[in-house]
């Protein structure tokens, strides 16, 4: 999407195909800064320290990893130790581990000195296949937006809440939640969001509302708490959010707050939509609340970073002293909340039903 | 209640009986300082400036405020100055507009000589009055924790979720939904309280916290976001919360953000209990939804203050520049999802029958 008017991906080559670019999102929204990533430990740290982050865009940093790596050494033990490099940079990341098992199947049958090549390309088409993916995502969301918009008498914009930051800073381009926001809008379709600042982190806040500035989407931030009296007055036509996890019934496992913001649609009548790349669904697993929810560091609670009136940035501690905090990251939407996912293969019922419907393949895949 | 080990009230007579002392909120959680005031302007300021908060707590400094000026000069002339300071300082504030208008006419009988004295007097039972009220809410409160501690088998702490600060910095003592919760500490039940930190105002991580702290009373500062998460996993066994406004069925008009754990509380079968002196009942309103909702300055929402690690406060903005925000400030919670009413007269459904047969007298007279 669009950077100070110009299109822009999270991470693309350089133009002498040696190294690749990414934003480093730590400094977002204060400053618009990319980074030049020439080796796999380079491209390790930034996926450690979260200068790049969202599943997809982790995946494919790890693929340019992994291509970076075999220009300085296309051997199989160099390919080995860029592997666990990686891997180790963040264990729990599905899209890193499927990224860097892709990379080292295409490579292994090659010769070493086509590996650099092969790879660059490789990590190339992983990034274009995410992106036609959240590109389709947007094309099915964008009908329900514009559903919405009639249904308004095409007399006023259309209000759609989000939560947290599914936007294409967290992809390569386009986003999940965001990308049927941005279709719309590049559309035509007049469109207003209202972001949750989303605590205790502010991706809503500092990453959502950011992108969305930049491309110049008309938007609102709110603190979490107001969602629920946006929907009783009539200020929402529908909430999207992204998830980081759909199970085979198709409970969704995002940000914590989330559920929250389903429940309150679900009193009022709003749509409540989940946006998701089918490769993110688990058939493995089916009720949401057998999840394990990751309890991060309390002082993302109790302290909050940002910029005082002569842009000087500052950390400071907003608990009372004396008191600690809790910091459950995610949460857990029923299926019975979601009133339907968007897919790069169109809309479905969230339900092992709706599931199987678009995904017939992987239900099968996963039942052998 | 407790500060330092000490009992406290966040207002009360100096021991010459010339002035009155207060708590300076402004400054909490950061430090604890008193402030005496001599005159019916340093009252109006304490109130304007929200040195004192909370609706009882602004009716008491009211009175006093009254006071204050009938030490200077009690003539009818500087009584009626001293009327329209105060209810200049915060025009829309019920129990100040009842505490003047009780001052008033308790003193225009009196020969002015006789006026401060009376004042004084009278102000000290308005603030005991506010004490009786708010020890009262708390031990009808205290046995629906009873309830809860031994529905758990007396084996593990009650659990308790509030949101904002609904405790005795918002009134003389006790406070109102955080009193069942000092009832019970103080009567031996272990209670953990799980407290929202209440954005934009953050009220629960800087006031709650605070006072519980002070209090000894084990708690854990929580995002507004992950309440819906505990309740899902059997982490919280009820739910207090104050009102600001209370209508004739039974709605309640409180801090933004209250609805959404009303409605998690109702998914997940948790109690959620709403604590209230009687004389903020409005029994001129039916349906919670048409009272209309303050809009608050945006920048309580862009900007946060806070600590540094050198003890040094500053103002931070934490939303992306360039972005504007919305600050609704009230939320109204339908009767539907509130399990009971807890008043210094009993605890009752909330309903339009529950607050009758509680409060005939209130009903019948307004029905006049």
């Amino acid at each position: 999407m669009k950077v100070n008017g110009t299109p822009q991906r999270t991470i693309w080559p350089t133009a002498d195909g040696t190294a690749v670019e990414i934003i480093d999102q730590t400094k977002l929204p204060f400053a618009f800064e990319t980074v030049r990533l020439e080796t796999v430990n380079e491209a390790a740290h930034a996926i450690f320290d979260m200068l790049v982050r969202g599943a997809p865009l982790i995946g494919a940093t790890a693929a340019y990893g992994m291509a970076l790596a075999m220009n300085t050494d296309p051997s199989d033990a160099n390919m080995d130790r860029a592997y666990k490099t990686l891997f180790e940079a963040r264990p729990t990341a599905v899209n890193l581990r499927w990224a860097i098992d892709e990379m080292k199947a295409v490579l292994s049958p090659l010769a070493p000195k086509d590996r650099f090549a092969a790879a660059m390309k490789r990590s190339a088409e992983i990034c274009d296949e995410d992106v036609a993916i959240c590109s389709a995502i947007g094309d099915h969301g964008k009908e329900l937006i514009e559903v919405a918009y009639e249904k308004a008498g095409k007399s006023r914009p259309v209000n759609v809440l989000t939560h947290c930051n599914a936007g294409w800073l967290a992809t390569v381009d386009w986003g999940t939640a965001i990308a049927p926001i941005y279709k719309a809008h590049d559309a035509g379709i007049p469109v207003h969001v209202w972001v949750d600042e989303t605590r205790p982190r502010n991706q809503g806040a500092s990453l959502t509302a950011w992108e969305l500035n930049q491309h110049g989407v008309p938007h609102t931030v709110i603190a979490d708490n107001a969602g629920g009296h946006l929907m009783q007055h009539g200020q929402v036509d529908l909430c999207i959010v992204g998830t980081d996890r759909t199970t085979s019934i198709g409970d969704v496992c995002n940000k914590i707050g989330t559920y929250l913001k389903a429940l309150a649609a679900k009193d009022n009548g709003v749509p409540f939509y989940v946006a998701l790349p089918g490769p993110t669904i688990d058939w493995t697993l089916k009720q949401g609340r057998d999840i394990p929810i990751e309890e991060r560091d309390p002082t993302e609670v109790t302290e909050m970073t940002g910029k005082d009136r002569d842009g000087k940035r500052h950390t400071v501690r907003i608990v009372s002293e004396g008191s600690k905090a809790a910091n459950p990251a995610f949460d857990v939407t029923p299926n019975y909340l979601v009133s339907k996912l968007i897919t790069e293969r169109g809309v479905c019922e969230a339900s092992e039903e709706g599931l199987r419907s678009l995904y017939p393949d992987q239900a099968e895949a996963w039942k052998k």
